[in-house]
């Protein structure tokens, strides 16, 4: 790919290296290539247990653990870097978990707070301690503009006029519940809504719909996934994404196919995500979202 | 128990039997012993597979199928019966579970309408569909109005402040949710849903909160189940419910309570809940829903 207009995400005003702090997936990778591919520098801040080892070497990079927040702005500050991506998944840790280094206990208060509030605050607040030590913090899709899925069917199957009119419901449905800062995504057959994601994520809501089926509690087959974003989410660091295992839970649940708002859900590896969609003749399909 | 006023609903114009159309669990029998208190006579058409069989034997009655519509009108009019009450849990049939008998199947276009829609659209379905036969379908609080939750706790535990907080954003989310003809219940802990119900039922949506623990993805304990009514929902069929398998399932999820909203939930075996609730040191609470 030789891009002809360069994303405005991928300016460095003096030639600073791009720091991604990077979890679980391809993702990282994608958004380090494509950066690389600009001709940018980059450094990796790889969170150990998330991020994957055989991948990360291929880049200048520093392991860290979750709850390093200071040594992340510490090592960020000494590589000259900038601008920073948050990208890749990692699980929600209890508090416990995070094992806090002393500028993270600092910021102690504010992140009890922060894991009060929804998924949405925590990575906002988050971005948000970096953007106050002087970090900019840039969405992976500004730097990597080809992640973002767009209007239309991603592989061969598209919508029937049934499935199209579930969609819409999820999306009604979505928007009605986006101002709890809850879940992103529903599960719809019939216009009748299955399954919501709360704490759960999206692969485990599908397992349910798959022993909803086994105990024939709903029909066989059918159904759609719709994910959508919240409304005021905040593009920088929490635009739904759906990958391989996406497609295959989705697949395992006997839906018909998967719905996600064009220009604001993440797709990684899209020829492999098309081509496995045709597999499992599901449709993975972009749409517009009427009050998005 | 000597009510000095007899309920609107326990009117019987000249004598006529109450017909209680029973699934499983104990309210069926708690509704056949308020008529009989009453002095009205009964007869159950206890539902196969969900009436339990060892109390059905107490009062003059029929065993019907869950499809057999027909039969229950044709075994109605013969005893005389022109209320009927429908009560107690059935699991939600697929089309082809229920092997419909003549008249359901004349019903067939209708009822498959009615399944497209959520569980509300159901049972009210089924109830309009007993009452243009020239039944009427009473609410079982009509009967036995001491089965609704009134204000204030069952049991000896009460809210804290951080846990009303918690009870107000479920009933907010499930005021956003009502129209949709979803599920009536959630767990909200630190004003955060962690659960939402849809087809999966309370009990498995309650275990879910416990595998999350376990998988260490939520703290250990903590969280309130919140059920309300759904906006326009027919009381006649489909008021939310708690039984000693719910106190069990929420105490299993490691819940600090349940809030229900008052006059808008049954509560069978009040003095048994009460009393499994302190057990499990778990709040019962009947509250106001500011905008029911």
């Amino acid at each position: 790919m030789s891009p002809t207009t360069v994303p405005p995400g991928s300016q460095a005003a003096d030639g600073a290296p791009l720091g991604i702090v990077g979890g679980r997936g391809v993702l990282p990778f994608t958004v380090a290539a494509a950066a690389r591919d600009q001709g940018r520098r980059v450094v990796l801040f790889a969170l150990r247990g998330f991020a994957d080892p055989g991948e990360v070497g291929a880049y200048p990079h520093h392991w860290v653990r979750l709850g390093q927040f200071g040594k992340v702005c510490r090592l960020a500050r000494r590589e000259g870097c900038r601008d920073l991506v948050l990208i890749g998944g990692v699980q929600r840790p209890t508090l416990r978990q995070l094992r806090p280094d002393w500028t993270t206990l600092l910021l102690y208060r504010r992140i009890k707070r922060l894991f009060r509030g929804g998924d949405d605050h925590l990575l906002s607040g988050i971005a948000d301690a970096f953007e106050e030590r002087g970090f900019r913090i840039i969405g992976a899709h500004e730097i990597a503009p080809e992640i973002l899925i767009t209007r239309g069917p991603l592989g061969r199957r598209t919508p029937s006029a049934a499935e199209t009119a579930d969609i819409a419901q999820g999306l009604a449905f979505l928007r009605a519940t986006g101002p709890f800062d809850v879940g992103q995504a529903v599960v719809v057959a019939d216009r009748r809504v299955l399954a919501m994601e709360a704490a759960e994520g999206t692969d485990t809501m599908l397992w349910r719909i798959a022993e909803l089926r086994a105990d024939r509690r709903i029909p066989k087959t059918g159904g759609v996934l719709v994910k959508a974003p919240k409304p005021g989410q905040d593009r920088r660091v929490d635009l739904p994404a759906i990958g391989m295992g996406t497609i295959a839970a989705a697949a395992d649940a006997r839906l018909s196919g998967i719905a996600l708002v064009a220009g604001s859900a993440i797709v990684a590896q899209r020829t492999r995500l098309s081509a496995a969609a045709d597999r499992s003749k599901i449709f993975v399909v972009g749409v517009d979202d009427a009050a998005g």
